[in-house]
């Protein structure tokens, strides 16, 4: 993939804001090779994302920001430019469930999505030998009813310590404390195994087949301090039927689980995710 | 399609219930042209639908039912035996919104789906040219915070008198009294606009656009007392985006809702459905 | 909605499409309500649709033409405006099959989808009293393998008179012929029931059961001289089992043919469908 | 899961299949948990898979054949008997691509999925260490268009070594010579990346962007002589647009295969693909 440079923009809607981005960019020579627009006529907020080959312009990334504050303070944006060559940190947390963690260290692996990851963290120590096996450092960081105020000043150091700028909980089943979702806001996503709103909280798969659904799906979304009501990114769903047992949702589930939280990750890579309060534009 | 009969059982499970039916089928000759087993290893419980071809008994309904008795006491069975060529007797219930409405009207009118609509009753006018078309009575019994009671009587009245044996709520927007609930129990089938348990009540889309979901459903249930918590016979479900309003989810939405219908009221008519507790086996 | 005019455009890509145009419509005070662009750099083609709020600007479409003209030339652009005040004229072609035209006679009688429908033809005289209940005129034109040139001569004649802009073929089951092909290229749509490129020609869900396919299709397709090798604008499937006979097959699909169809149909109404060689842009 | 055997049977279709079955398995006091049915019409023939509980059953898995045979020989049977706790022998043939192989892998080491792998034989090394993590034999057997007979000749020499009674081809690239095919006839699965009969052969993903399609697919199918047309288990697809490149298509479509197959090898693990001509029935 060509390097290019990434413009994230969200403003208060209003005429011309698309000209005199598109101006500003022209004007250096810069090649547009992707471009996205949402305008929210509800709220009256605008969204924009815009790709520009790397290479297309004379500027570096920090020519880049000094000359386009004046355009930003004009319009009132909130916005960030990221280099597509530049791999986010992504700290992985698991538990004991192997499927997420797996399936992300597959994709890392291959070379199908592009990160680092500097670390896994996990509170049980099952997965160190698989985790290890792709030359990433795996921390066991074990938590009980009694430490958990321990085992989270342990895990925020690690984060911190391996420069993660995304957090991923792949089934780590453990709710973060405050602080952290507030530190790391928009950079931690979950993955929950039900179609959210339905069946937050503990056991959704039981919870479904106590209800009789006839599909059941998984949700992957930012964390915040509200237990699984963060912003959602991606969800999909499963057909099920009656002869599908609470053990046949759960297995069945991991495929759905990895499936929406890779794709979720994905977009988060590429800064395709912008929240809006409690929503996401996804470009 | 050639006539059939069909044998519905749901029975406590144990050794010799497939061979007792088997036998007693094979015994006066019967094709069997589809059989559908299931047992349930948590309650213990057995469910079996036969499909045995008319022509190939000796037998009338009558005297299979008498001849039967015998082995359905024996094994505590809770059973029915259905015609596949004596159609059920479907009121339609709508009020505004024609989606649904017209879909069943349609598979009725192309013969896709078999089954007589004695009448349509709807709390507004709107709909009987349409319903007159093809040649169904059509009601308007109208209702408004003070005539409930007087509306849900006349309603029950045309019910009973026009010999329903099933109920289809076609977005009739309108919650039926606990003593018609009961009174038809497990023959009266609503949409929902929402894949339950998710949004249920009022205002489904609304809901949905409040907590930013990325897919939209409809659920297809038994009316129970118990507002849209009925058993689920079928559920599915479309992909949106950011770019949808409230607006396009309503229209969206549509194509989901009267898919769902169509296919839970096409598995009703065929005995398809049998009902256990809060859950549906579906054959 | 609210009125808008769409600017579509497509020309060889370079630095300052976006600019230009942007600025253009921003110095007349327009509003952009939607944008989409895409690249391909494959064949180096740049694509882009714009909504303007109509109100915003100050221009007629006629002066905007005028007023444009030298932008579109300066990037040697494919372009148009049109205005969604404005309905297209949709002649609808139909055999004896009802579905697909009931379902646009529907969506178009709701209000759901926006158009005109000057008349609809047909070489049976089956659904004559359906299309009537509209309001919409019908046209009896019989065929049979003697008379096609004048079956053809009369049906071009008819869609000339009503002065159509878009031709839907609604299953109409008869070859058009290259003339009308050409004079009403990228304008005539077509559904065809199967997953194309499988099973093109006749009775495809013939060929499907042949095969043991375990998903059937839809595929709606601007029409060419060449048989089912249009550009595709859309394609649905609906999961099969081997339980599923030619004859269910044959029912089942009708939902997804009519679903594809209409989604189609809408997408070319709304001019999001940009053609590009035998592949389709869709925004 | 409990053990349990499966009894497969496919015959001619007549009255008394099921009873006399059915009598014979609650003769011997066998306790069904399972049990599926079809009876095809078009052909006359019948399909039957019961799953009877082990231990509920005072006969050997020889004794049962034993006694069975009369019944078998009566109603002209295709039959066999299985036992759920002997898994199959299933080597894996890969070539480069890593995705389908490592999913099979994972499935069966987090013991999801239930079956022995004696080795992995692939024409490259690169999955050398991958595969020796998980403990499992790995052979590289390189082919050249010079030396095919040689290498198809030390393949089939490792499958009988490694007493394979499933073969599955996770992407090997390679077309298995007529006489592997038939001495594994019905237990050689493969994953074509296309929705077949679409694109048949090499490079479908360039194919189906050639096209235009809007959804790209996988299928799952038994391998015969004649090159993608063996009976299909399985197939899927995923939705694509103009935005994606061949590029993306290959990656998007990983997805799909490793889901279809791993569904597909599912289904062969627990005999319930019963093969009819060139379809399949899949209880």
């Amino acid at each position: 993939m060509e390097q290019t440079y990434r413009l994230i923009i969200s403003c208060p809607d209003r005429v011309g804001i698309v000209a005199s981005v598109g101006q500003f960019v022209s004007s250096h020579g810069g090649w547009i090779v992707e471009a996205n627009h949402y305008a929210d006529s509800e709220s009256g907020w605008f969204f924009m994302r815009h790709c520009i080959k790397a290479n297309s312009l004379p500027l570096s990334l920090e020519q880049f920001k000094k000359e386009f504050e004046s355009i930003a303070e004009e319009f009132q944006m909130d916005w960030a430019i990221t280099d597509s060559d530049t791999p986010k940190q992504v700290v992985l947390l698991a538990s004991k469930e192997s499927h997420c963690l797996v399936d992300l260290l597959y994709r890392w692996h291959s070379g199908e999505m592009k990160y680092d990851i500097p670390c896994v963290i996990s509170n049980h120590d099952d997965l160190r030998s698989l985790v290890e096996w792709h030359g990433i450092p795996f921390f066991h960081v074990p938590v009980d009813k009694n430490n958990k105020a321990e085992h989270f000043h342990r895990v925020s150091q690690l984060i911190a310590e391996h420069r993660a700028d995304t957090i991923v909980l792949a089934r780590y089943m453990q709710i973060l404390p405050g602080d952290v979702c507030e530190e790391y806001e928009g950079r931690i996503i979950n993955i929950h195994h039900s179609f959210l709103p339905s069946f937050a909280g503990a056991k959704p798969y039981h919870q479904a087949a106590q209800r009789g659904v006839k599909l059941i799906g998984a949700t992957c979304h930012y964390v915040t301090q509200e237990l699984d009501a963060g912003p959602i990114i991606d969800q999909d769903v499963m057909r099920i039927s009656h002869k599908d047992s609470v053990e046949d949702m759960v297995r069945l589930g991991k495929d759905v689980e990895k499936m929406v939280l890779s794709r979720g990750v994905r977009l988060h890579l590429e800064d395709r995710v912008l929240r809006h309060g409690n929503k996401t534009i996804v470009f």
